[in-house]
C-alpha cells in the first residue's frame, strides 16, 4: 500500500446557512471524521461577498476572504463546495473550478437542474468531480441510493414530499383547520420560506429536485416547463377537510413514473391527495419522504429532515468525505462521472403529455347556490364520460356553495374541457379548482 | 483519461436462493447497469455443493462447477460472491479468496458478525475488499448510509427491525389475534424461517445485524453473548393486546444507543412495547425500518424489504458495482477498507451491563386466582421501589388469571429480583413475563 493523503484542502464559496452548518460541523466532528477516515479536513478558505457581515458560526478572519479566486484558482485546495445559491455567480465559479480540475461540491438543485450536463461533462473533460448529494431532500441521502446502492434497479416509480416548507404548511392547515395565508405567515417568520418565495409555494424547488432524480434513475434531462409544476396557494381549508374525511391527505408531492412496457415517463409536481395510510402521507412538518419502487428490490422508503443547516451540511460533508476516497483513489478513468455521460441516452423514451394523463381528480366548484346547479355540473362531466365517486355540497354564506367531488377514472384532457366548460356557466363563481388524487397502488403492479 | 475495464468477472460461490437471485437480476438488469457503469459483469462461474440439485433459476451448465476452485483461485475472477452462509466452508472460502487479493461480496451476517475484523485486515493485507452491503436489512442500503452517506454523524440512537420473518409474525398475531405457535405454522410453509429456527425466532439473526451496525457506528465489535439477545418465541396474544389498548404495538427490535457524556454504549435485541404512532411501529409484515439518529443529520429513517430473493440481491448487485468502481480506480492506498482499521480502536467504551438499564416495563403475571395476590405482588414490587403505571386483571379460566402491568421508570435490576422474588410466590403459575416499554424520545434529547 502506497502512502495516503493525510490532509484534504476545503474551500467554501459562500458562508450563509448552509456554508456555517458545514464549518461548524466539521469543527465539531473533527475527531470522529479522522477516526473514520484517516484523513482531516481543512477549511482553507472561505469567499464570501461582505467581510463585514455579522454571522452566527465565528471563523478566524485570516480565512475568510471576498476574492473568490483564492478558493477557486488556488492550488492547495482540493474540494470547492459552492454554497452561493443561484445561477449566476455560482455557476461561473463551478465552471472555473471545474476548469482547474477540482472537486465541486454543491447543494444548488437550482443550478444541478439547469446546467448539470455541462457541469457532469466539465468536470468529466478535466479530471474533476461534481457532487451534488445535498442538492436534493436535504439530508435524506437520496442521490447516494438511486446512484449506488440501488444501481441494479429499474425504477417504475420514484414520488415523494421533497418540500419541507410547504409540507409544513399543509401539515399545519390540516392540524389546526387554518388558512393558507395565515400558516405562510408563520411560515415567513419562522424563516422557512425562501426569499423568492415562487421557489417554495409554486414548487419550483421541489422540481427542480425531481428533474435531478429524473436523471439519475432515467437518463433523461427534463425541462422544468416541460413537466406539470404546480404549487400549494390554491389549496383550501375546505379541500384538505374533504379529503380528511374521505380518507386522503393532501400533500405537494413530486412523482416520476415510468410504463417500461410503453416506454414513456411522466415527471410531475403537484398537489394531490393520497391515501391517509400510505407512508408518504404521513410524513409531516418539514420532513421529506422519499419511496423508490425498484423492480429488484420493491419498495423502499425513505424519510428525514429536507432542509436546514445541519441535514444540508451532514450531506456536504458526506460528499466531502467520497472526495477524500476520489482524492486518494488516483482514478485514472474517471470512472464514477462515466455514468452521467453513458446515461445520457435513453432518447426515445417519451414524457407523457398532460392532456394523456389518467387517473382520478378531486374538483371543488365555487358556485350561487342556484337550484339545479349541481345537476347541470354533474350532466356536463357525464357528457365526457366522467362519473363522480362522491359528492358533498356545503353551505358558505347566504348565496355561496362549494361542490366537491371525486371522480372515477378517467383522463386530464377530459377533466381540462370539462371544468373549462363548467366555468363559463353563469352559477359559477370562480374556475373550477382539480386536484389530482394519486394512489402508488395504481401504479405498481 | 486512461483506458477503462470494461467486463468485470463475477464467480458466484453458492446457488441457493440468493444465488439464483443475484444471477437472475444481473441477467434482467444487463443493459441498464451497462448503460449505468459502462462494464459488464460476467458471472464466469458458479461454485455449487451438488451439481444434480434442480434449481430454479437455469443457468447454462458449462459455468456450473462443483469445484470451488474455479472461483477462489481463478486469475480470471475479480469478484466473489460468497453467497452459501454459515461460518464454515464460507470463512475458508472467504478467506482464500482475499488471500488472492480478490474482491468478495457477502450476504452473510454470521460470517461478518463473528469474523469481520479478520477478515477485512486480510482484505487490507493483499489489496482486495471485503463488502456486506447484503448482510443487513436486505434491500435496504443502511451500511452504505451508515459507512458513507451519514458519516459527518455521531450516532446516538440507531433502533429498528432487522428480522422479516418474526415481524411476520408479530404482525400477524396483532392483526388476527392468534397465537405464536399458529402464525409460525404458516410462516414454516411460507419458507420464511430459517431452517435453523433459533436465528429468526430468538433474535439471533437480527443480534448479527445489531452487531455489525454498532461496528461500524462505534468503532467497536460487541460479541453476541455480551448483549441482551431475546426473541419472541413468549409473546403472548394477550401482551399484545394489553399493549394495543395502552397505545403500544410489540416489535422485535435491535438498538444501538450512546450516551456521549457518559461514553457508554447500549446494544440490544429483544421485543418491546413501541408508541404505536412510531414510524418503526408502522413497519409490519416481512418489512424492516431502521431510524438513525445523528447529531448532525437528525432522524433519518429507511424501510424495505429485509429479506428474500429479490430485495437482498438488489444489495449484492450494488456491491458489484462499487467493485466495478474499486477495480477501475487504481486505489493504491485501499482508503475504503482503512476506515475499518482506524475505526476500531474506541477501547474506552463501556457496554452497559443489563443490570444496570433503565426504563418502563411491561410484566405478565399468570397467577391462580386468589385473594390478595395482586396486592401481594405489588407490595413486593414497591419494596424495590417499582410503582405500577397501570394494572389489567384478566380472567382465564377457572382458576387462573393474568394480571398485566406497566411500571413506572425504574431500572432493570429491581425488575429483575422482584420478578425472582414474585416467582417463588405459591400463587404464581409460571415465571413472570418482562417485556421493555422502548419510546425513542426517552433516548433522544
Amino acid at each position: 500500500m502506497a502512502d495516503m493523503r493525510n490532509i484534504i484542502n476545503v474551500g467554501l464559496l459562500g458562508y450563509g446557512v448552509v456554508g456555517q452548518g458545514v464549518f461548524k460541523n466539521i469543527e465539531k466532528n473533527k475527531e470522529v471524521l479522522k477516526k473514520r477516515l484517516g484523513v482531516s479536513f481543512v477549511i482553507k478558505y472561505i469567499a464570501v461577498k461582505n467581510l463585514a457581515l455579522e454571522r452566527q458560526v465565528e471563523v478566524s478572519p485570516e480565512i475568510l476572504t471576498d476574492d473568490p479566486n483564492l478558493v477557486i484558482n488556488n492550488k492547495d485546495i482540493d474540494v470547492v463546495c459552492e454554497l452561493i445559491g443561484g445561477t449566476d455567480a455560482a455557476l461561473q465559479f463551478t465552471e472555473q473550478a471545474l476548469k482547474n480540475g477540482k472537486i465541486v461540491i454543491t447543494a444548488n438543485k437550482a443550478l444541478v437542474c439547469h446546467h448539470g450536463q455541462h457541469l457532469f461533462d466539465l468536470a468529466f473533460r478535466h479530471g474533476g468531480h461534481y457532487l451534488f448529494e445535498a442538492s436534493v431532500a436535504g439530508g435524506i441521502p437520496i442521490i447516494k441510493t438511486i446512484n449506488e446502492a440501488l444501481i441494479a434497479n429499474k425504477f417504475s416509480l420514484i414520488y415523494g414530499i421533497f418540500n419541507g416548507t410547504s409540507n409544513y404548511i399543509l401539515t399545519r392547515m390540516e392540524k389546526e383547520g387554518l388558512a393558507f395565508e395565515q400558516i405562510l405567515k408563520d411560515a415567513r417568520e419562522l424563516g422557512y420560506v425562501e426569499s423568492d418565495e415562487a421557489l417554495d409555494l409554486d414548487g419550483l424547488d421541489a422540481a427542480h429536485k425531481v428533474i435531478i432524480l429524473t436523471f439519475l434513475a432515467h437518463g433523461i434531462w427534463v425541462k422544468i416547463e416541460d413537466i406539470i409544476c404546480e404549487g400549494i396557494r390554491d389549496i383550501s381549508r375546505e379541500d384538505i377537510s374533504f379529503a380528511k374525511d374521505a380518507g386522503y391527505r393532501i400533500k405537494l408531492i413530486g412523482l416520476i413514473s415510468r410504463d417500461f412496457s410503453k416506454n414513456n415517463l411522466s415527471v410531475r409536481l403537484h398537489p394531490a391527495l393520497i391515501p391517509c395510510n400510505e407512508s408518504i402521507a404521513k410524513v409531516n412538518d418539514v420532513y421529506n419522504g422519499i419511496s423508490v419502487t425498484g423492480d429488484v428490490v420493491g419498495t423502499t422508503i425513505y424519510t428525514g429532515r429536507g432542509a436546514g443547516q445541519d441535514a444540508t451540511s451532514s450531506s456536504v460533508i458526506s460528499d466531502i468525505a467520497d472526495s477524500a476516497a476520489l482524492l486518494q483513489s488516483n482514478d485514472i478513468s474517471n470512472f464514477r462521472l462515466l455514468k452521467y455521460k453513458k446515461n445520457n441516452g435513453e432518447l426515445d423514451l417519451d414524457l407523457i403529455e398532460q392532456s394523456k394523463l389518467e387517473g382520478r381528480y378531486y374538483i371543488r366548484f365555487n358556485v350561487k347556490d342556484e337550484e339545479g346547479v349541481l345537476a347541470k355540473i354533474s350532466k356536463n362531466f357525464a357528457k365526457h364520460h366522467i362519473s363522480f365517486a362522491s359528492v358533498i355540497q356545503k353551505e358558505l354564506c347566504s348565496d355561496n356553495t362549494l361542490i366537491m367531488v371525486t371522480t372515477h377514472q378517467t383522463n386530464e384532457y377530459s377533466i381540462m374541457v370539462a371544468c373549462d366548460e363548467v366555468n363559463v356557466f353563469p352559477a359559477v363563481i370562480k374556475k373550477p379548482s382539480v386536484i389530482r388524487i394519486f394512489n402508488p397502488k395504481d401504479y405498481l403492479e
